[in-house]
């Protein structure tokens, strides 16, 4: 069961354009393209008439017209032409979804309701400014969500599955903290990592060499959105009393964890960084970076979720690195139960 | 369930030889190849002995010998020969088809009974003569029978999925008519479009330019046979009372369509034209021109059963433009009511 | 079921080293390496964590860290470190399986009691040695492990599918002779072909032209081992009384028959020659002619599994060729049962 009372990235915005895409968020077939008006439309990706993805279709001006036989449908959902005829079937419609675009991703409002806008994230560093720089990507993953809750809640796997980039011994050595907050349904891992050795995901990016101050502050808010803070400063630097922290280098990682099916997973991501903001080789190499870190995740969960289809049942041991990720999957359960009691 | 009693096209005469081909048809894997005399034969693929495909065989003489280990079948699928010993045990033998070879289509009864040759159809056009040139081909879609039977008795979707090729705005325009006729089991669909658009198709083949008469005159004889008479004229040159149309340019347009297994079906084609008939780069322009038509349907129907196959179930609307595949689909229930009813 | 309480083959002795291999052996996942000191071991490919296979992990010195979160591994199975923390969940372990290294082969125990060394298969053909020259492989087929019985106890399929390099008419000819010892579980077959045409298999290696004899003695010994004696000698030169064979050349073809799933199973096979022993051109030559006819049964093997898989059913019909495979399922039936009743 997927929680649908909820935000999820659907899309990256540079994705829509005239040419429709499609996508399967929490199972359901969904076309989405952005009309020569700039308006972006997400709709049932199932033409009324016999099936035929609408995300093969063209878009004619503020329309979208399938490409089987032509049954053309505009921004509402609503059929307003059909071929052989003058007369539309009345109330011949499909399925709309509400989106929102916020700087570099698309959001869409999955329940059957009113869109809850007070559930949507605030997120100004995905937005261009003068203090922040995006990149952003998306990959598809052949896993279950929860496979890829457990992963990002966990950075100890770093030092071992993204040795190389962002991975270092102290990640993995250094113990965390978690924090939940079931009022605003939040669930924070820390770990601060002082005197450390200085990944190339960074030393590359900030000019620091040798040794550092490396933390990782995480904020997920399930189902769909987590936020990773990582500050890294010179060692023994650490933030004034008033919050100001001139001396050190942040980087804000999104991902959007959205749904596809019971086996697969969209792993949005987005990387904001309040330094050297007007450098494209930086935003190059960090895209890149990024790309093959997100790559690593992508095949270690398509090989466990082969394995789980192959019939595979694992008797986990959870150990001190787990309690963020046991807290989400807890905090994920009651959520649920929630829905599914709204619901009867 | 499929309709048993009945031909359907299995081949195509030109890939019978001496190299045995494979194919699965109404779920059954037939072998089928052409002996060193000239006979075509039809038999089950399926060694009586450890179940090998006899299609990996090799045809020796008359005979054909399994390629695991020998067992050796004359063209009455009786096996002649086992290795090891001399003598064979008695009425080993596997099922074999009727074939019929009617110029480049290779008809098989698919029923358990005498086939009936009554109704096998008539197909002229289909031997190459001085009054007809013939291109033949066949391509195997991975969806289900019906989904063809849809796909060829509306053409509306020529406008939207052959555009460029075959397609032009008036087929999806003009209105159709529709005939049905119980007595000798055959639906006719007919949209006769004056004065519109020539397409590629027929302009780069007759030399008509500007605006045509063409009609498209459908007789489907379900299951598995289908003509489209289509008629390419100049303008306001409508046929003499007699019958006679000396302007105008005909090409028969033919489908086999024969189920292979629940999820897929060959689709055959064969077209004929009375015009240009000794011209060989006209033959080659059609061949490739309607290779690429049906390699379109091919893909969009393909697409269609992935989304039935990932448990999809499409609430249907229909329109006028449906007629012509709604009265099909409700010929083949009688006929598969009536197969029925005779097997009990 | 798998018959478990059995040494089965799981590696090639060149394929351990410090990067370690997934096999999938009687269902079960299993890693293996040789670790720093030498040593070989085999464990359960799934990490007590998370589930991660550990064939995906690093060998560091004597131990196997898991290339997900870096939980430590000794050659015992025992876990020995995990990220975050210095304590380790007592009692944190993961199977281990007895391997025996015996020349080019690697026999593992799949059962859960203690190993049966009596039962171990005496191989000293397959250590390298001034008397004889080993060549081995490895081939994964795509089928149950019953179809690989039934090819290797009947060779007279060599004459179809082995034709051009082992098979010539008179394998299928001849007609065989078959032994069960049921005291030591062993079905022998045996075919002696006098006065026959040399195959290129022989020709190639022995020098021998024109007509040989040629002897084929099969041993198996069910589940997982086979050994093919091939005698190939001057016309009319047969052994002395005292079992002295100078005229004739010997090879032993070994097969390893080990079940990975219930639809794939491993093909391991070696090659011992009593001539030429230092000949490395000759090692290449069957090393070569060897892969190809593997590959042979391979392909056939895979296109019968897939027709069961499609639901094929055969009703199957057995000559005096069969007698081999059909003894050596009968005892594979009575050894699953006595394995049965020993559980129970």
């Amino acid at each position: 069961m997927f929680l649908r009372h909820s935000w999820y990235v659907a899309a990256l915005s540079s994705e829509l354009n005239e040419r429709p895409i499609a996508r399967t968020i929490l199972g359901e077939h969904v076309a989405m393209y952005r009309n020569f008006e700039g308006r972006i439309v997400a709709l049932s990706d199932t033409c009324a008439h016999r099936g035929y993805p609408l995300s093969l279709g063209t878009v004619v001006g503020d329309k979208l017209v399938c490409g089987y036989h032509g049954f053309t449908y505009d921004a509402e959902g609503t059929c307003v032409a059909v071929p052989g005829q003058d007369r539309v079937p009345s109330r011949l419609a499909v399925r709309t979804y509400p989106l929102v675009e916020l700087g570099v991703w698309v959001w869409i409002w999955m329940g059957h309701d009113e869109p809850e806008m007070a559930k949507l994230p605030e997120t100004p560093w995905l937005l261009e400014s003068e203090e922040w720089a995006v990149v952003s990507g998306v990959a598809k993953i052949d896993a279950n969500f929860g496979l890829l809750v457990d992963n990002l809640l966990d950075l100890s796997h770093e030092t071992f599955l993204h040795n190389g980039s962002i991975g270092t011994p102290e990640v993995a050595t250094t113990p965390l903290e978690v924090e939940v907050d079931d009022e605003i349904d939040m669930v924070n891992v820390y770990r601060h990592m002082n005197d450390v050795i200085c990944p190339p995901f960074y030393s590359n990016t900030t000019g620091l060499e040798g040794r550092i101050d490396r933390w990782q502050d995480i904020e997920y808010f399930p189902p769909g959105y987590y936020k990773l803070n990582s500050r890294i400063a010179p060692v023994n630097q650490p933030p004034a009393p008033d919050g100001s922290d001139h001396h050190a280098f942040h980087v804000k990682i999104f991902y959007g964890l959205t749904p596809s099916t019971d086996t697969s997973v969209y792993d949005f991501w987005a990387l904001s960084r309040d330094f050297c903001v007007d450098d494209r080789d930086i935003d190059g190499f960090l895209e890149k970076m990024q790309s093959s870190v997100v790559q690593e995740d992508v095949d270690a969960l398509n090989i466990l979720q082969r394995r789980i289809n192959g019939g595979q049942e694992i008797a986990e041991v959870s150990i001190k690195i787990d309690r963020g990720g046991l807290s989400a999957r807890k905090m994920l359960e009651r959520l649920t139960e929630e829905e599914l009691a709204r619901q009867s």
